[in-house]
């Protein structure tokens, strides 16, 4: 690993001018450090505020989330023509608007995960300790169920009659397309979170800090728009399961296994593409790198 | 509360590093001053220019809100089919995108308010005046009635016939889900702009201050997207206002009562969420608190 | 005007913390320079390489406005059915959004104007000459006809039948509405380009010179969506010229009548929006002031 | 050329307060360094980590784009009523809103290119060596070919019988207006990115390399609101091909003689128009210019 890190480090030296499009290439010698990964269990967490708080903002901001975005749905589901409604693209905007505005709001708080999966994430690459990351998760779940039972308390008979939008994989479509379709929508969240929040990047690129929250936003849209017609979208497991509790049938378990499924795969190409910066000296990530290495075979001959 | 208030202090000191996606963990250090709370009433302001450029900027910015926003919906309703207009979706993109714009435009001359919730919301929080606060809220319920004037002197007979861009209740809501939307909407929407003016997170992540009319500005789109077909969205009480009466129906004591409701209990909330820093040493606040803590009893037990 | 100048700088130290929702309010003490008005007639700035890069970066911006945005229209009026277009909405984000690329792009080769009414204004506020004013009108002109002559030339008879793109007033309304809904439309315009170029609100709150391109861009986006059903929007006259020179009829000299009355209400209200600072010791203002002055009543009380 | 570039240097300094909305006027003296050309062949890259990872972000953000907007075209060709759909201007979302995302991400590992056509400008300009340049778009055509077999995976019955995504000039179309189409639609990008990336305007106004991911983003969403009627919109020749060769027709080609003289017409133009700063003694460019300056007449006299 040094031996790589080191390469990058001096390629990155040696060939600083012909970086291409590198849009602050002035400011290339700011100063940079990497924050230590952080200990699996953390006693003191516990007794600080600020740990409740960024649990209160991520119940706040799962809650908020899910009554803006399923009351759009229901919106535009009961209507007979989509056309006097917001539409199938104004249900797009209006999760990825969400997450956009509530990551601007809560990342001074908690982070702005609103998503297990992004929390799941964050957690293997080290920058949350296991307990704030299973407090997040309940946390991220209880604000979920409670959104999208305010919705159902609005409008009971709508909700129940037009699928509570619960994800469902669209008919015409295998489970095994739905699966992969949410696998590689959650990579294409958790790949902007990563290369959003990456200290380095931040440090030499001035437009990586400032404009964070909006590709993250963005990255949401653009799963929407594109996976819709598949499964609905399902790539916050906290969203499928919450919709999918209060709609009281049984399509919560199935998106989970898709999902799990999703952050393992995720999590084992973002290492891959992130900066390796990253991820140093983390022995549960050396353990799936080495598992990494022995399955797949050209990627990791050029890379490892 | 000093004593919570060092709590988090300490805890930020020492939790830094587990900070999880602060997108600017680098610059933790940088001066951070908390403004003073604004004195209730402030003799010199009146005397002053720049008090009275503020309330004409707030009447122009809500003249222009309202003009363009009702001349929207003015043409989308006026078509019968939706296909052929800018749509619902656009009508929304129409009230989030003029909060942005305006919100740019008068940020730096009144604080870019254009709305009264946000107004009372930002007086209670002490960050203006009571003689600033009823002098904005006079400037903005009068330049929302000049605005959508103006719209039915463009369009006299479409205005009356298409309901005048006044806000109602849609048929199959009970007033109470309309009341319920719109708390939870005007609860964002002040949410958000709470968020986006805290002077703490402004000084520690660099996103905060240069973005911010951007996420005020989709916080007011998200919550037309939800919210249009319960109530038309009325977040917003001079639009409301502005609106009813020009259209000169009963539809305006209904919806303020909702609007009256939708702030104490937003700024309850608010006080939950946004940094405690904010809310320190105001009368009326620990009054509201005090009220709070007998009120709800879990949500208080961890966090006061 | 000292007087009063002084009075608004009195206010400003003043009630400094009253600000209410000043952004950055932690930096409003970072210099800050008014640079001197523009004189009438520059010669050097004629044997300047640079004056003549920005009237070619006038021509060619306006040249892709028109191309872009024209094309735009000709796909949605073609279509029987607007459904299965980018419909008006996507009319009104191409108007939008090219300007926003457009003035990102031109900001510091020219100015970014893209739109005679634009300089025009930026001319009267004295921010530059009369002979780059009158070099960019001109260039800006020849640039919208040429883009509106290569979408004739694309599409020959789809041109001609659908209206070309230009600007007419739509039936049900009268010549007053359309004149009147020019002028508060490009008042808008003028007023977000004013805002975001005055240079000492740029030097205190950090998001103005940053996110400037962005809502300028959503001005010309709100007012297309307002005014697409009663003009087709024509608030900058290189457009409407160009595209009603190209479809060759009658349509030219009414818009522009009503440009030119657009101009002239727009500067005399955005003098008095406009942080004073920027127009001061300027014989042609001190002319329009003084007249102002005797025109209207009440507003000029509070404020001259 | 030394003499014009002096005469640049002179105007900019002597007219600097004449420079019109120049939104950073306080800081031109901050210091500016333009990199040196890059060379044609570097054999120390070849060694260089950075070199490859920046080949596999190159990979990976041209699959994620193909597969998300490919995906999201399927969606709404396979429907027979566009309005239950996220319609045309959906997709054009999905192009624009995909780049943006990517090259906010990708912009400081291997530039964020995504697009050979922009690659190859950027060679021309001498950014990056020709070793880099052709294995970059190597890259791009393996990822677009892999990101069209995904989604055909996903749906193969869809995918054979609506067309694949694949470009195609439109019926009423002649091959003339879309190759005149796509070398328009690649001029404006590729003018937007050398705008977004030039090192002398970054260093004077702060909103260029902030902003920068946002207009390019957006003058890819402009390009298809435009285009899509006429071909589909190809300017991306690694999205053509990838399309084309998953369909698996005899699409490809066509449209890649299209986007190789939208590359050359577009350089030869973005020589006008960028700064001149960014194409000092580059030898390939010498020729391009004394064999332009004999070709066009008029618009040399003034420039070269």
């Amino acid at each position: 690993m040094e031996g790589k890190e080191e390469d990058v480090r001096l390629g990155a030296n040696k060939f600083t001018e012909r970086q291409p499009i590198g849009t602050a290439a002035q400011s290339q010698d700011k100063d940079y450090k990497e924050p230590p990964p952080a200990p699996l269990f953390e006693p003191g967490e516990l007794s600080s505020w600020s740990f409740y708080r960024a649990g209160i903002a991520e119940f706040m901001a799962t809650f908020l989330f899910l009554y803006i975005t399923i009351l759009t749905v229901m919106g535009v589901v009961k209507s007979s023509t989509k056309c006097s409604t917001v539409g199938i693209q104004g249900i797009a905007w209006s999760f990825g608007g969400m997450i956009f505005a509530l990551v601007y709001c809560t990342a001074g708080i908690s982070g702005g995960h609103i998503n297990p999966a992004v929390t799941f994430g964050l957690f293997l690459a080290r920058k949350l300790s296991l307990t704030r990351a299973l407090f997040y998760m309940v946390m991220q779940c209880l604000g979920a169920i409670c959104g999208a039972g305010v919705v159902k308390g609005f409008q009971k008979g709508l909700y129940e009659n037009n699928g509570g939008g619960a994800n469902v994989v669209a008919p015409g479509y295998t489970k095994g397309d739905g699966l992969g379709a949410e696998i590689v929508g959650t990579f294409i969240l958790v790949y902007t979170v990563f290369s959003a929040t990456d200290a380095k990047r931040s440090a030499r690129d001035s437009h990586v800090p400032i404009l964070a929250p909006l590709p993250i936003g963005f990255a949401v849209f653009l799963v929407h728009l594109a996976t819709i017609p598949i499964t609905g979208t399902g790539i916050n497991p906290a969203r499928s399961l919450g919709a999918a509790i209060i709609y009281n049938k049984r399509h919560a378990w199935d998106d989970h296994v898709m999902d799990i499924l999703g952050w393992a795969i995720h999590w084992s190409c973002s290492c891959c593409l992130v900066p390796p910066g990253s991820h140093q000296g983390n022995p549960i990530q050396e353990q799936v790198m080495s598992f990494l290495k022995r399955c797949c075979g050209f990627c990791h001959i050029s890379y490892f």
